[in-house]
């Protein structure tokens, strides 16, 4: 570790005249949010030396200037709901929570360009967009709490990546305030871009590592008119997995294509003390269409039916939206619910490779004896699969998380996948990185971060290490 | 200039052990192709030390640690189409080129995936996936004769990008022969990826001054089923591109959206040896949809239709695709044709500002007395402005050229705009980088280069200098 030196009380009073004395905490329990994110165990929890909460770029900078200069490790952090710990000071240090800079700042609907701080949740920029007729493809699960600066942070993924890519292409630039604390905009209302690096896409999923995103500007596209949601079900997850491959190659793309296994919805059945279809021994595929015309979303829902019945479907059905996605997006919590303690595993391979995956979780679920519930943004080639503590002891559980997911890896990597599709490296999975990534390619990350962080106070400890 | 060392006798006996001694070239007439790329006039014009042909990657790796070692630049090549001089080796030292490496390894039709190597030309990409029943969207103006290493290196825009993004977006991964000569794969058949940095992309553009790809993982996608092309024809330049934003606020997304001038078009006509409709006074926009659904495609032609008349279009017509893409593409050939040297700008601004550079354009043409020939990806806010030197005296033209080049980008930049849109810096646009980048962006682009690229041996002298 760094020779960091601790926040000094001259420090907090240097922080106080930059954004006052409400605005920097050190007491405990206002703290204590602020000591974890959505990855539960005790490991995994530090509380920060102080959070701080600015309230535009000019006073971020300012603060970072001071963290730099005081050798202080500096942690930004959106609303907390990520899966990666990336947002927790475990070097200590201070906190920079983006949840006073909430500002939608321009609707620029000629451009179709949204222009927001990074305290604004997923779900305003959504609404905000939707609004005037417009859609913002970003969709991660989490998009009712999320900060849009996490996304960013983290290139999040979610539900409607198969058509319009993750945040990553989403983003058409950001304002930085670099770790030497000097404020930059790279990228902007540009729809192309060729002057020198991409230096926008190297922020995006850097996971707050170079830098802290004061501004983003987000692309907008026309509003689908209409969306068809169908559920299908299958006796086995490898007949429900196999349906992906056939339906990308029909020439429909989905805005959506979601696998979930009979084991998730079980227990979000039990979570939500709701029936859901077939929950005996079906798998679902839930796949929607959005588009224009109601005769084409028809015709292509009538085309993935057929497909699905001669591969052996027990049923498709025209999803009730609102129930089914309820039911997708509680296996997160419902897992939790369950078990307080669970890995929640990211894995992305070639979409080809899943039901390998997912095969080769069922088989090292026997193995060790754990159970695995898994769903899918199968047509991105990304499984959630959350290794289940349970009843197990804490010490069988610790001995045995680390075996279940070196063995999960090799095989992720020997199939041409990787650590995660979706929600980062940050602390938890930095052990892994450290194994499974390409020594080169780590070689090269380090590199940069060396060079645009030459202190390694900008959320230091973070997907890997420097020394 | 940093302190190169010479191609000895020594190290060109060590390149052919390496890749055979008719694959290393250092006559005059051999190396004259590869003294300079698409632009023209004699200060662009360098002759390397050597040009190498490798045949592999494992060849690429040990040519770049040979040179690494004895501190001679080296610059990879594609097809030397290129707009920037990025592919001249400014500073001396070998070219490499990838003409080679031109096999397509893989068409992985379940993840949609194409895999080749470097120096497979644009179209034959394109005609690989046309072939089995997909698109590959990445169409430059130059695709018939550039590499797909050399469209990923210079992150290459054209003719769909308003619908399908740059090459940016159509790269999943490369294979990377870095400064140091390791060789790396960056990405892979992922559709999604947080493991890290954004390292594919951060590649993607960088002119060959972060490594030499040598392999690169293509994203594929259905092949709509129809494309049908307008010919909407204007009075004025603003009344043609006013329709831009108007058409994009439809709902509608076109697949390209082309603005050609009057003054382009009649020299495209002289050029050709053809008439082209309403050429004495008309300007014209370009306007494709793609689709599966024929009935669909004929509802947005009279949506867009209706659109032109109510704004004052002079007439709109279903172009002859034939006829009217080839006007387009012969614009650069046509103004070369006209004036051997011109300077090719590729002023890229947010959409809404294009009507305010063309009127710029206008002035300033007048104000220097020197003829501005436009045409512009319109919805991607990329404009093409060929300034003509046509009779003007060389030292006047070497004199006006800075001046009213620096009007022109001190407008863009006021404007949100930046140097290139698709054609990339080079050596060609350096000095106008150094002059109009955001200094503290050109410092994070300078660190990285420099922790990449520990000796400045990767395609020095480009983009940016490091001194």
């Amino acid at each position: 570790m760094a020779n960091y030196n601790k926040v000094t009380q001259n420090m907090l009073r240097e922080l106080k005249e930059i954004i006052g004395e409400r605005s920097v905490w050190t007491s405990p329990e206002k703290m204590e949010p602020y000591s974890h994110d959505a990855v539960t165990g005790e490991k995994y929890v530090k509380y920060p030396e102080a959070v701080v909460l600015p309230g535009n770029a000019e006073q971020v900078a300012r603060i970072v200037k001071l963290a730099n200069r005081n050798l202080v490790p500096i942690v930004p952090r959106g609303a907390g709901t990520g899966y990666a710990c990336a947002a927790v000071a475990h070097e200590g240090g201070l906190i920079l929570s983006t949840e006073k800079m909430d500002r939608i700042l321009e609707f620029d609907e000629q451009n179709m360009v949204l222009v927001v701080e990074p305290g604004v949740r997923t779900s305003e920029v959504q609404k905000a967009a939707q609004e005037k007729g417009y859609l913002y493809a970003g969709e991660p699960s989490s998009g009712d709490s999320s900060f849009i600066g996490g996304n960013v942070a983290t290139n999040a993924g979610g539900l409607k990546a198969v058509k319009y890519g993750t945040t990553r292409q989403q983003v058409l630039g950001v304002q930085l305030v670099t770790p030497e604390g000097e404020l930059v905009t790279l990228g902007g209302k540009l729809k192309k871009d060729a002057t020198g690096y991409g230096m926008t896409q190297l922020i995006v999923g850097s996971e707050g590592t170079l830098g802290i995103i004061t501004k983003v500007y987000l692309r907008l596209m026309p509003q689908p008119q209409q969306v068809m949601d169908l559920l299908a079900i299958f006796p086995s997850s490898a007949a429900a997995i196999g349906m992906v491959a056939k339906i990308m190659q029909t020439g429909i793309t989905p805005v959506c294509v979601e696998f979930m296994d009979n084991r998730g919805i079980r227990c979000v059945e039990d979570f939500l003390g709701e029936k859901l279809p077939h929950s005996d021994n079906g798998h679902y595929l839930i796949v929607s269409v959005e588009g224009d015309h109601e005769t084409v979303l028809e015709e292509q829902c009538m085309a993935i039916d057929e497909l699905c019945a001669e591969n052996g479907s027990l049923a498709v059905l025209v999803a009730d939206p609102a129930k089914i996605w309820k039911a997708r997006k509680s296996f997160g919590e419902a897992n939790r619910a369950r078990s307080l303690i669970f890995s929640a595993e990211d894995i992305v391979v070639p979409m080809s490779r899943i039901a390998d995956v997912v095969e080769k979780l069922s088989e090292l679920g026997q193995k060790y004896n754990m159970t695995i519930h898994c769903v899918a943004h199968a047509a991105d080639g990304n499984i959630h699969a959350d290794i289940m503590k349970e009843e197990l002891p804490l010490e069988v559980w610790n001995r045995q998380l680390p075996l279940i997911q070196n063995e999960i890896y090799q095989f992720v990597y020997s199939v041409g996948g990787k650590l995660s599709g979706e929600h980062g490296i940050g602390y938890k999975r930095l052990e892994l990185m450290e194994k499974f990534a390409n020594p080169v390619e780590l070689k090269m990350m380090r590199a940069i971060k060396k060079a645009l962080d030459p202190n390694n106070i900008m959320n230091p400890g973070k997907i890997f290490r420097l020394e």
